[in-house]
């Protein structure tokens, strides 16, 4: 592809789920703060469930530890206001199942639409508490991206990216992710929103250095 | 008392453990940012076994989950680089006791040496890998603050300072606190070190509107 965003070669590796609430801070702001950093984004989205569940976990940490999930939304309520985002209430079903967005974003991971996707999915869950598991769900944003929503669907829902959803989600668990959203640079590992800005600014300095 | 430095109202409560490694990071920083802020901490030390028991740990996450240990280290790493700490090396004992020198900042809370005696122990844990529980660990750290060991130890192992130091982990517990460090300005909570800055300026911003 010639398009002007695949120009910057994607060192940063973004390990995500729509279900993770700090994943929706980040998605919401990786783009914008990439592009101003130089350096490109891979898409990498996963499956939270079974990594939890191969913790112990039955479901989020923030619904196991209640004292947990209280802080989370006072933290919550306050990152929000700092990065302009829609004040924040909690979904009324969380975590919420999204598999089939996640599968969408393997079809379209190298399509210059994946970003402004993700955030019509994370704000369909965290801004209009609505449900991102159903076709229905999801044909209307891929629409508000002038994309061709039922053929992007078929493809999301066929047998080869049902089982990349599941071989990325072995890949993170075998590369040490234990939470969302993670970011890679090369072997070094940043997790969660908070190490967003760190991720960029390593890899903006990678990229320095191996320049010629 | 009318020393200077009880002067700044302690509008900031620092909870704190000595054998977490977060704690560290922010008790090695948090009296020169509070001063440069202008506000005042009230030490707040604790248990953090009881309260991970409550959670049913059985010991630190850090031991429990291998990835997310693991990735603290890298994490530890480059934290310790960015505030001009000693190269990080993960303590022989991990999480280490140290319910003496708990004890001790509780004798100690209000005076002006609470500060660099928390700092000391800090060290002889995360930097030294040296045992922080017995009262010969203890001793040297005092008498290098010229204070009078042996009766600060004897107050340390008294039974209402046994008593309040349980007293204060129900406290934690009552108030929410899931790990350490957490900060409190008033009802508004912060965990962790990474949210050290963030407390200090909502205390700041709060102390500037309270002024007359």
């Amino acid at each position: 592809m010639s398009s002007e965003w695949r120009q910057t070669p994607a060192n940063v590796e973004f390990w995500f789920e729509f279900a993770s609430n700090y994943s929706y801070l980040s998605v919401m702001r990786i783009e914008a703060d990439a592009r101003r950093a130089g350096v490109g984004i891979a898409w990498k989205p996963f499956l939270l469930g079974p990594i939890f569940q191969s913790l112990g976990f039955s479901t989020s940490p923030f619904v196991l530890q209640k004292a947990k999930g209280a802080y989370m939304q006072q933290d919550m309520r306050r990152l929000c206001r700092r990065y302009g985002l829609a004040p924040w209430a909690m979904p009324s079903v969380f975590p919420r199942l999204g598999v089939l967005p996640l599968r969408v974003v393997l079809v379209g991971a190298e399509q210059p639409w994946v970003a402004a996707f993700c955030r019509k999915v994370m704000e369909l869950n965290f801004v209009h508490d609505h449900d991102i598991n159903q076709p229905a769900d999801i044909a209307p944003l891929l629409q508000e991206l002038c994309l061709p929503a039922a053929d992007i669907l078929a493809q999301a829902q066929s047998e080869p990216i049902k089982a990349k959803l599941r071989a990325q989600t072995d890949e993170a668990q075998a590369k040490g992710v234990f939470g969302a959203p993670t970011l890679f640079v090369g072997a070094e590992m940043f997790w969660g929103n908070d190490r967003l800005d760190d991720a960029l600014a390593f890899a903006a300095d990678a990229t320095r250095q191996s320049a010629p």
